[in-house]
């Protein structure tokens, strides 16, 4: 089930070889039609939402995306791990086991996780936090059996309340330590971790043990929109220093994808083609000239 | 210089011993209102800002607050320390001098710093917080000479492109380490810290260097606004554990002042005798019963 290293793939545009496209970054694009429009732009590799693989039927988006000769990055999202009580826990299990089974047929090896905010009403962080390692304990052994990685995603810290109680680097790799590598990892997303000043040390522990599952970038523009979830921008349009980051994740033993994932309503009421060829320019100005290992 | 410890004051209206009013919660009222309505609250202690101070006046501020029995709990702010190039430089050093001058005029021992965000256009992050460090070089022998301290305020990493380079407590204490605690010190802002998984080991670090200069609060609420900088709530309207934060301060060995600073649109709408009775209110409830040492 491991997918393709992007070196193993002849699909790319030239400085395209590392590039993938995470899949809400063309929201308003069904499965099939961002599928087409990867191959057309010369992008090799697709992170794949479950809603829009809901939407077409699991066993047909697997077989249009292999058929395609595309990569699958990512399955997004599993998680939500946060919710107490033994109710909340057993739903929180069946839906993350039917991800990482998900994940699996569409043969892609890794499984993004937002592990959820704090319950309605609750102030109890420490709790959340725990409830997150604790369901790691069960899923993990449960993804490896399928070849599969959950990777923990920190969400920048003002989603702690609502999203993800995980908001470091070195967080989720405190939370990923008890387990093997091959089974828990953690992605790097420079739109929620570009600010931390324990970045750099952070990034080299997670290359020296093995756990960076992913790399996401988009970047971070100003002002915040009235949602912030939707705040993110093209590389190259923000403060975030791409090269210097890409450069650390390379230093650090990363050489898998690179996957473009932006939240915001201006991009998403671009034609799907115009955001792709803006992701493929970018791409090729900002990120792919670091040195590759 | 130093302002006096809470527990030496007798205006306090019972279970207020260690409030103090952050004047930017009553954004609309001059100084003179301000003072005002903290006598009439049995508010014993007042956080001042330059600007409101600016348009009374140093001298009379001063006289104003030394004759109604308030203690003048911190000046905000200084900081803004990150601009490139010799003239920023000079700019910042001198602004912060005079702020300094000002802090010991008024009778507060504390000085509270915003460090400032990129400046415009820039993406280098490193050398923006390296700047940040060589001013305070600059700065804290000079506050030294006045009796007042640099207080350093990590703010919260969704302000770090705009406001402030400095984003955790860790590294607020990194930055102070290199100087007398008498000279630097680190604000501990509820809403900038309570999700930092780190915050725990930080404080007890922070209580071991004497570090804490000042404790401020407001709560964290849902959704955010249009302008993340207003989204602050009134203590116990939203998701932080002040019990615990509280009690982990004060374990911390910090028992000064509790100074309460909200930037709300909605808050700063309401009579301020109102604001200021919620203000009592939410102390007593939330805050207030921590044990004091």
């Amino acid at each position: 089930m491991t997918a393709p290293h992007p070196a193993e793939r002849g699909t790319a545009a030239p400085g395209l070889e590392r590039l993938s496209l995470n899949q809400i970054t063309t929201k308003h694009w069904s499965l099939p039609e961002a599928v087409r429009g990867c191959g057309q732009a010369g992008i090799p590799a697709i992170g794949l939402w479950r809603d829009k693989v809901a939407e077409t039927g699991t066993a047909r988006a697997a077989r249009l995306v292999r058929d395609s000769g595309l990569t699958v990055s990512s399955l997004c999202r599993g998680g939500f791990l946060t919710a107490a009580g033994p109710e909340g826990r057993r739903a929180a299990l069946d839906d993350n086991r039917r991800a990482v089974e998900e994940a699996a047929e569409l043969g892609t090896d890794t499984l993004v996780l937002v592990v959820g905010g704090l319950p309605e009403g609750s102030r109890d962080l420490p709790g959340a936090r725990a409830r997150v390692a604790d369901l790691l304990a069960e899923l993990a052994p449960y993804a490896g059996q399928f070849g599969v990685r959950l990777a923990i995603e920190p969400l920048h810290p003002m989603f702690c309340a609502d999203r993800a109680v995980v908001s470091t680097l070195g967080q989720a790799l405190d939370l990923a330590a008890p387990h093997p590598a091959a089974q828990v990892g953690v992605v790097v997303d420079s739109y929620h971790v570009w600010w931390d000043p324990a970045l750099p040390e952070q990034l080299a522990r997670a290359g020296r043990d093995g756990r960076i599952a992913a790399y996401q970038v988009c970047d971070w523009t100003l002002p915040l929109p009235a949602d912030v979830l939707l705040g993110r921008g093209h590389v190259g349009d923000g403060h975030i220093d791409f090269r210097s980051l890409t450069d650390q994740v390379t230093a650090a033993g990363y050489t898998g994808w690179i996957e473009v994932e932006i939240f915001n309503e201006r991009i998403w009421a671009t034609p799907g083609e115009q955001t792709l060829a803006t992701v493929a320019d970018r791409h090729r100005t900002h990120v792919a000239t670091a040195p590759h290992r």
